[in-house]
């Protein structure tokens, strides 16, 4: 099943399910987070009458406690970035204030002369648990959606640790779907990104360094993961800034990430006013 | 004035303040987190029945939606590291299920030899506010308390990027009073950490390289700071790993961080069953 997240005509956060193109309302689900089961979320009964995807405004399609960010996670990004292969998934964070939704502007703040993108699988988890097995972990997964992991790279290298080029608000877009976890295997699909129509950035998830069920079991490892949790997967070769000559978002640039089996998640950049 | 988290006889959470050695419980509120105001909390009534401070199980005295800890702020850290001077905080995440109450045991998680101890002053937020400068900064602060820090290296250094030894779930104490922000110079604290009585580490805020209110304007940049959002001032120089010998916690350990004009705040150590 395929969900989204929007905004109803009184403003207040909905989850609908997806059926082609329209969008059929849930009923006593209306937010994927802590408070979301998977069963409540499959099972929930969804209105009969459906209104058109297109004229929905998009919200981030989960709602995330915790966000865990993997570096360095494909060989040809760490390649391009002259550091050594992982042997333990790079971590970082992101807050649920950095996320927006599909087709909302990622800002540009005005501190930032160096804003990149990061095409990435992203993984909702729906079961939560401490210390899960990779044996288990596909059981903790709700599903999966896609991120534009948008980086401020004059701010990601402050110092040595990332967060304050990882966690601006309003940054980082999340969706335009929740492709439910029966429905896709992680580690076979297609990831791209087009910057404006060109094609930046082109991969596959079997070159994942650290699989998804590796992934779970890492973090897991040392806090309870929960439901809306998000695990972003890291971002394959060809950032804008490992460039020659380096790229960086400008006002009115359309970033588009594209994963086989979910879909293509737009946005327009705009220079915050 | 001064506050407490704790939890009643019902087992849910409260918040009370404290009168000399007993515990008044406020009136609508019951927790120091987003939806707090520090009107709201300053001009709450306490019930006029006290309950004696040392029969009450304490609780992390803030909720936050987010915690900025801050890295190598104490010179004496900084030149025990072999690091250089940083010219911006280095900035890492703990998650709210990191904390723990005064007098809550410390867990050594079995997957950790290095279980380390770090004194910290810490700033809770009072007043929502992005982009905030250093002349506002005081405007935005609920008040101050304790936090002992705890890292486990071995985790911390399996990577450039800290969090996974940064945020295990139930191993960093904050408490066990909020003192508000008008009756401290937050510049002007001793602050110590005894490990069963012998002095590891002891310093003066005046000492921080980047003070609060430079914490509070480089935070805001990049995210709106929010109430029971915690800021983490960083760890003077002492800690067990830097030592020769190391040193590390072990079960059964008693760990108090003291700072001046707030308190004390011990636990013991435990490992995990």
């Amino acid at each position: 099943m395929r969900f989204v997240a929007y905004l109803d005509d009184h403003g207040a956060e909905a989850i609908g399910r997806l059926d082609g193109t329209h969008v059929h309302r849930l009923r006593g689900v209306d937010r994927i987070d802590r408070t979301a089961s998977p069963g409540a979320l499959l099972d929930a009964r969804a209105e009969e009458d459906g209104v058109p995807l297109d004229t929905l405004t998009l919200l981030p399609v989960a709602r995330p406690g915790k966000i865990f960010c993997v570096g360095l996670n494909y060989r040809s990004h760490v390649d391009e970035t002259g550091r050594e292969l992982p042997t333990y998934p790079v971590l970082f964070p992101k807050f649920a204030s950095s996320l927006i939704g599909h087709g909302a502007p990622i800002t540009l703040p005005p501190e930032s002369a160096q804003v990149d993108y990061e095409a990435e699988l992203a993984v909702v988890i729906g079961k939560a648990g401490r210390r899960i097995s990779r044996d288990d972990a596909f059981g903790h997964v709700l599903g999966y959606t896609i991120c534009n992991d948008v980086t401020m790279r004059d701010y990601q290298y402050k110092t040595h640790q990332w967060m304050q080029g990882k966690a601006w608000d309003g940054s980082t877009p999340l969706g335009p779907v929740l492709v439910t976890a029966d429905e896709l295997d992680p580690g076979k699909l297609d990831i791209a990104l087009r910057l404006n129509g060109r094609e930046m950035q082109s991969s596959t998830t079997d070159r994942l360094i650290f699989d998804v069920p590796e992934l779970i079991r890492v973090t897991s490892e040392f806090t309870r993961l929960e439901p809306g949790d998000v695990i972003l997967t890291g971002t394959p070769g060809g950032v804008g800034y490992r460039r020659d000559p380096q790229v960086f978002l400008t006002d009115g640039d359309v970033v588009e990430v594209e994963i086989g089996g979910i879909g293509t998640l737009r946005n327009t950049v705009r220079a915050e006013a």
